[in-house]
């Protein structure tokens, strides 16, 4: 990523409230650069230059990559290896594009050692309320405990109760954990939790759409709801009251087609209502760690067990899976290019390229193969 | 009932282990008191002369009788008004005829006010371990609380913890419970709860297929268990181990095509796992009495939710379903007997019994019709 590039990224990133799939469109078609540059001086279609209006002329940009180098954080992009292209293929599902704030990510402020793209095929969300129980706390402990033994990353919102605990215990079990955060990368909320997320950036993944000095708001903790789901095998909500954020996150999970666990307790307690609610409308009930890594290594062999559709690219063979992988995040490219990053002998890659191309997962303009817009989200 | 039907009853409930088909079926042909003679003769097929070489010479038919007398209680067969016809076609379901033991009851030996043929329509069994929790207990009685408060009955096993706290708290509300015994209606088991099963003989239903004097035992329970299940609309098992009778009860209500509930509870709580076990493979999430009501409502309502199959005469329309029900037990009726047992023109039932006919749940000879043998099971 060259200097003007990482620049532009930064500047679109701050100049709308994400999602918006207006400025993805645009980015897609003229690249980050000339998409900032468009926006920074009005020229692009009403719509946009109304949602950038207040903030177009606002750049904070030197500010903020300042702050990320000097806290060693990243930006990931649709440009970069570690943009988890096939995993955020469902923000290409129907569902997705019908719910409000359901778009795709655009740019990712991100902290610590965890690859994005290893840890999202093969994670879990443990997620639940503030207001957890012993037993929650107990229970969301145990299943991050077990589910890191097995290798899956735990992801989760960084908030009090549940989160802290799932969080706690995948760091005690030297796994990996992810902090999904409703704010700017150095804004730590809840401030008691400053140190818990200052350990999970220093050895796992904190994540955020939101560029530095953003304050998490009810709305983005909504939107970073659908992240949370987005980078997680499966949703697992251990406790939650009637009407939750946890609920709102095991929407977004099930709007993506992932697998939407829930851990029973208590009728008589209130923190397992909700729960109870999710598993009365088909929530997979789970109840030992074993359970969640089950389905979350379905996530990795998507072809093996048809029940549990988690994107467009199920049924698809190693190498059209390959082939697709090989497709830059944005742009295009030539069979030959294709070849090289598939490292497999160009001739071999047609025949998948046809098939990905009849399945509308690409497309073809001018000799260039592309990932379809539906599929990319 | 003459005073001879009633001797070849109370002999053929015990001139074999219940239930027998063989038997069933000669009874069916030659009604009960020829099927009686024959059996004390030896002069039937090999097969049911096996099963019935052991007791065919016992005869402690009128010490039976009498001590059912002593005690005001009542045989139930296919003869009476209070034999749950239309209920019991579940025993005629494929599932039921594939699993041993799955044959309908024969006779049933009955102590108490309730009357069977209305409780069966408005029922719900509450099952679980004898080993419950004080949570277990509390759930169990509140559910039987909430059942009885919508004049649903509550039907146990009349064994300690789940269904001793089912059984005390529909008393309690002074709403019906039927304890379906898995021995004599004299015997009480276990001792420890003869107060409370005198208490349900008084004013709920006392229930059995077993002759006075018969002990219980361990093929009696799973026996009794499916009988439990034949009576009850739903059946909710409240806590129970991964093995355990509760779980029987469940798996003979899955094969009859009844609703099963579970109620869960801490995933920490091994007196809970068997319930976790039957949600996992789809049974169906209770929290509160009135998800409970609304299942067991659907089961007198049967056409309206067709989610819900319970027996073969889902879908019926009310004519049909009250032409059906006219139709003797056993033995046939020709078109002017169903006519005034149903209270319609005869000219109207013709059509309904065509349809029912073609639907193979009655059949025709002679111009007398029947329900067909796969109907009544």
């Amino acid at each position: 990523m060259t200097a003007d590039q990482r620049r532009a990224w930064a500047y679109l990133s701050r100049v709308v409230e994400p999602p918006c799939p207006p400025l993805d469109a645009l980015v897609a078609e003229r690249g980050p650069v000339e998409a900032a540059a468009l926006v920074r001086r009005g020229e692009v279609p009403d719509k946009l230059r109304e949602l950038t209006a207040a903030r177009r002329e606002l750049d904070c940009t030197a500010a903020d990559l300042e702050l990320l180098d000097r806290r060693g954080g990243r930006l990931i992009t649709a440009d970069d290896d570690e943009w988890p292209q096939l995993v955020f293929t469902v923000f290409g599902a129907d569902a997705m594009r019908d719910r409000p704030r359901g778009g795709a990510p655009l740019v990712l402020w991100a902290l610590g050692p965890g690859r994005l793209d290893d840890i999202a095929w093969r994670s879990a969300a443990i997620v639940g309320t503030r207001a957890a129980t012993a037993y929650g706390e107990h229970v969301a402990a145990d299943l991050a405990t077990g589910l890191v033994e097995h290798e899956v990353a735990v992801v989760s919102g960084g908030a009090y109760g549940i989160d802290g605990a799932a969080h706690r215990a995948a760091l005690a079990g030297a796994g990996t954990t992810v902090a999904v955060l409703a704010g700017g990368i150095d804004v730590f909320y809840p401030a008691g939790h400053s140190a818990l997320l200052h350990r999970i950036a220093t050895s796992g993944l904190l994540l955020t759409e939101y560029p530095p000095g953003v304050r998490p708001a009810r709305h983005r903790f909504l939107t970073r709801n659908r992240l949370v789901a987005a980078v997680s095998g499966s949703t697992v909500v251990v406790e939650a009251g009637l009407r939750s954020g946890a609920a709102n996150t095991a929407a977004w999970a099930a709007a993506m087609g992932r697998v939407v666990c829930a851990v029973p307790g208590p009728v008589t307690s209130g923190a397992s209502a909700g729960c109870h609610q999710l598993l009365r409308r088909g929530a997979e009930l789970v109840t030992r760690p074993q359970e969640i890594v089950e389905i979350v290594g379905r996530m990795g062999e998507l072809a093996e067990d048809p029940q549990h559709p988690v994107s467009p690219l199920d049924g698809l063979t190693e190498v059209e899976r390959t082939v697709f992988e090989a497709l830059p995040g944005r742009g295009g490219a030539t069979v030959e290019q294709i070849a090289v990053a598939a490292a497999l002998p160009a001739q071999q890659i047609l025949a998948p390229l046809t098939t990905l191309e009849i399945a509308g997962l690409i497309e073809q303009r001018d000799g260039r193969w592309r990932i379809a817009r539906r599929a990319a989200g």
